[in-house]
């Protein structure tokens, strides 16, 4: 069996952790075809990178992300730094010919996002962005009921993702905090993750009308500290957007951080001619499935846990408890296969690119009152 | 106490045994400071008037609404025929000097919404108009709470109505597949309520952008039988709309016929400053509420039961089960009310056309691809 | 059509209400055969008694619920009066030729009970105890289900009843708090719809084992006041009992009024060979279904709305809402059915014995710390 | 930090998976004051162990636990062996000064337990026993709540733990479906959970009365395949019990494995003086909480998400989605701590054989019809 080294750059973070759990799980859990070597961590600081591979259990540790690349036995370049400095880094790791994992968003800068998707373009290496939630093993087991005729074709796809962060008054801190330094609000944090869903579960998006944030920046971007307020930082705290899909399907999709008694809640509903699907993240092990073809008499959704009959559900007996470890691991898990099999990754750069310009299309319609078309949006 | 004398025009079919409920149940939950005297009730041929009168329990029948409109000894007249004919029965019966209830749609006609707002500006009547869940027990609750600060001010509200009736190949009949007879599709008839709702929690809806049905409407009117369609009939099944409030506040709002497994659902979600609150009609008993001052390790949404701590919660004990009955009859505990205290009705005629104007506002967007204002929509 | 003349013995309370109303909604919503007339209400107190029959519109009052059962024009009895006269006035409309009704339970006192079954086993008359929620729509639903083999046969049901009105501090007052008077504490009061519901659908209660209350009487009778516990009044507060079925099933029960946040919460489970179904009060037009046939990967319990497929449904639509008022007719319906089509009531006056029967056994079970087999409980 | 060496005695099943990644886990989610070394494997066929470590990543491999037990490097040693070899290898490991972590359940032979017992009780090491739920962080906010007054003292106590297994046709193999080799029915097997919890969170178990599966063994041992039913073994496939518990309180418990739906849901209610908490694993960072000191109209079961407020939960955001890892992490973590600072582990050898104690007083009750005193239960 191939063994695969793999150097997570940045990786002293929670991201890190998150990483560090799904690279150990991911081989327990399936068969991959490969065993995984947690092989380095780097980390600007030395001490930093030092304190944090010992914790997480990576074999060595190093200062210097470049020379790291540089190596030979290095397989995978996993990528959890602060968006910015996204693009430089994976471009050099898939010029050294590496693998390369990049946690979401892919960047924050639309130009950047290009420039990586032509680099995974131009190599034969497998690019992969970390949009976790399309791996759940429930989304998979909706994926496989779009892609077997279980629902028939998609009409009208409703998310939302809400958090009370705001509304509680907690604020942003680091790069996140900062426009220019990777930040994007609501739009571009949480709001991605349901375009990603979107983009896999029904189709390309077409084009978008948006409403952002709302009237007074000063007192409404709920997460930012009075200080950032008077820096004249401002991050979107909520948005709006509805969606045409190319396929005929229609969207309507909504990002709050001041949602009152939301705890990180990523919700869809995804209405097709043979059923309806729904989906919580808060119980993310369960979907929601009503069919047509029902008895009439037996019309309703069922709430399917999963279990030993769906893919990706590795526990010997259905309701044992999957989580976010579980996510972080089937999403590496993908990303392996792809190497292994030789197939793209998902989603590939070229995917996450398409869903930042989606991210774009919603900013610029909100600042023109106009529907945008997505092709026709540019760096 | 006063005795009010109801002449029902139209009360044949469901919304006749609706409202003869309603009427029963009224004085008998509340004290309204009036009786009721369900006096006559109108269908245009008298077989059915005679029959549907004594099924119904009302004292007499009659074929002809302008006679029983001309009686000095009637009150209130009860209109709910289809709404082609609303307008000349209500601007009829308030010429007459008689109280209005008109089921909703006020009218599917703007121009005719406009004369029945003024004809009722210039009457001294009350006049009001059916739209009933703004006053179940569990929307008052969430009113009071708007009003007495519990919730702060509203930020967003999400909602959709949904319904399997599409999915099913559940088809129309009679006015309602025929738009000119007074057929609006899913804007005008569910859609409707949620932004009579809208209106009344949130405040007036400033401009609209707006989606409406599917790709090809030969297709995918999904409740209109093939036969329907050959002549040409359309009817949207679908609508998605995305609003400003002239508050600050933002909306999304969908309405739908093809959801599979959704039983006449209304459901919204009203993010404040103060809190959250969730709203199922599926469960329409129920809220759930959640502050932004509960503990921070107890913060969550709490299922609230109608009990007899809520205003219009009749029963003796929390969680007996209210229901569209209850419903009935509260709307019409309202509007008698409204005239023994010389109140307006609510919805008054000009708020339901404000609410038709939205409906109309949403209709043009969605040809027009723009966001259009409310104020600037004219007949 | 037959009309049938109903005279209500006690009709000034709550019960007076929702059977009044439950009478005027009966034969609206479904066609039973008959047309019922509110002939007379009797209260003891005259004045009484002429308010309560122009408030909830019945012909006539009275005073003397004798008189009214020596007339030859009423065809029913509808008893509403406290439990402990529940047999003298049943036992004399049967022995006039009525039909009687009588509001649960029949009576608390088992020798009473005996003489009651006694009475109705002798008369061609029809009699019905108003264990009101086996008719409920959802159930008759349930019942469906196992009478067709849907569900295949019963293996375990567990049900509890819980209110909050104990926790809430809530005192009982008037007879309800006497037990001489007909007061019986939970297991009487809400234990023993239970009891009904598993006779129902599951059948016949073999033997009990039981806990009554808690430790200390002066404590923790939690719906009593004070005053009432230094007069050495005591209801039990909370039962726990299980039980086995003359079928093999086996059965767990509880009823506590000490239940913080629960309000009028009727649930149970059924497990059945071929599925599950659960039932909660709260939410009385749903039924949540699992059938062990589902496709593997689709197992789980869908939530089935009531809607147009299901009988005693009477809404043009699923999801309308029904409640209460509604159940309160369904139980009317069947009674006038009974006596239109000469068959026995439901839960005839039998099975409302062996219902207190079930009742008496478990508070023995409670007090002596054994087993006791229903059939060996003598009054 | 001090180092501590674990070897995991019968690693090669889904125990040995859910302890590795809880060893691996643990010490990343939270500060215990040591670091894990997972040094040693041991299962009986060197093959297999070998195969294991390198899957599970321990250091080193053996087929002998008395030589690993012997080893003067070993601090831990963590059994999760079929529980009939439990009591000689933790008696072993004991004398040989280690700390232990024994699976779930502690043993099926009262005898063995008691012996455990004392030796844990002569011991300095600690020793703990898997009972993973008491220590999910929802559970922990229980305790919590309970420990400090939020809830006031207990009332009554509901549980129940049903699967689908039996229902579905899958049947049992290996150890679990021989009682002799420690297979123990539903009453040992997932009811042991539950009374563990009760045990935990209420107090001990005094007495108690039980109904042990259905009429026909053979037909109802629902998850034995035909040749094993043959072979004249069974194994309870429900059972049903209620207690007291000595501070007063009362309980209802059921265990099953034929509920068509259920996977894998272990539920309870607990009713307390201050308020009510719900639980359900299938949500398991998630309670249900009703407080009795919430406003009159806003009492209800607030469901609160599991976020950084709440000890034990180690995301920085709520609803990330922690699950069955998580709490394989958590109980080791404890058992790390307790070392660290010379605590009991929770629970102990003593807690968990007097678990051992309830089961058995079920099973006698069941055969006996009569109440059994928990203390009176002798091996």
């Amino acid at each position: 069996m191939t063994e695969i080294k793999v150097a997570i750059i940045g990786g002293g973070g929670f991201m890190g952790y998150a990483h560090s759990l799904g690279w150990a799980l991911a081989p327990i859990t399936a068969d991959t075809g490969a065993t995984i070597r947690k092989a380095v961590l780097v980390e600007a600081d030395e001490d930093r990178a030092k304190a944090a591979a010992k914790r997480l259990n990576w074999d060595e540790w190093s200062a210097d992300w470049r020379e790291v690349i540089a190596r030979d036995d290095i397989d995978v370049v996993d990528i959890v730094t602060p968006p910015a400095s996204h693009a430089e880094i994976a471009i050099a790791a898939l010029a050294a010919g590496k693998h390369v994992f990049v946690e979401k968003p892919i960047t924050n800068d639309l130009a950047d996002a290009d420039l990586m998707q032509d680099a995974a373009e131009k190599s034969s290496a497998v690019s992969q962005v970390g949009f976790n939630y399309r791996h759940a093993a429930a989304i998979s087991f909706v994926k496989h009921m779009l892609d077997d005729g279980t629902l028939g074709h998609p009409l009208q796809f409703r998310a939302h993702y809400t958090q009370d962060v705001g509304a509680l008054g907690r604020v942003l801190s680091g790069w996140r905090a900062k426009k220019g330094a990777g930040g994007s609000g609501v739009t571009g944090d949480i709001g991605s993750h349901i375009i990603d869903l979107a983009s896999y579960l029904v189709g390309d998006i077409e084009s978008v009308t948006a409403i952002i944030g709302a009237k007074d920046p000063a007192e409404n971007s709920a997460w930012l500290s009075d200080d950032q307020r008077r820096e004249g930082q401002y991050l979107d705290d909520a948005a709006l957007w509805m969606t045409k899909f190319s396929n005929g399907a229609i969207g309507s999709f909504a990002a709050t951080v001041y949602a009152s008694g939301r705890k990180n809640r990523m919700f869809f509903e995804l209405e097709c001619t043979g059923g309806t699907v729904e989906f919580d993240w808060n119980h993310s092990d369960e979907i929601k499935l009503s069919l047509v073809s029902d008895k009439p008499d037996q019309q309703g959704f069922r709430t399917v846990s999963l279990n030993e009959n769906h893919e990706d559900y590795w526990y010997p007996l259905g309701g044992m408890g999957s989580g976010y470890i579980d996510d972080a691991a089937l999403q590496l898990q993908k990303f392996v296969r792809a190497i292994v099999e030789g197939r793209a990754g998902s989603p590939s750069f070229a995917d996450a690119t398409r869903t930042q310009r989606v991210i774009e299309a919603v900013m610029r319609s909100a600042d023109s009152h106009q529907w945008v078309n997505v092709d026709e949006v540019t760096a």
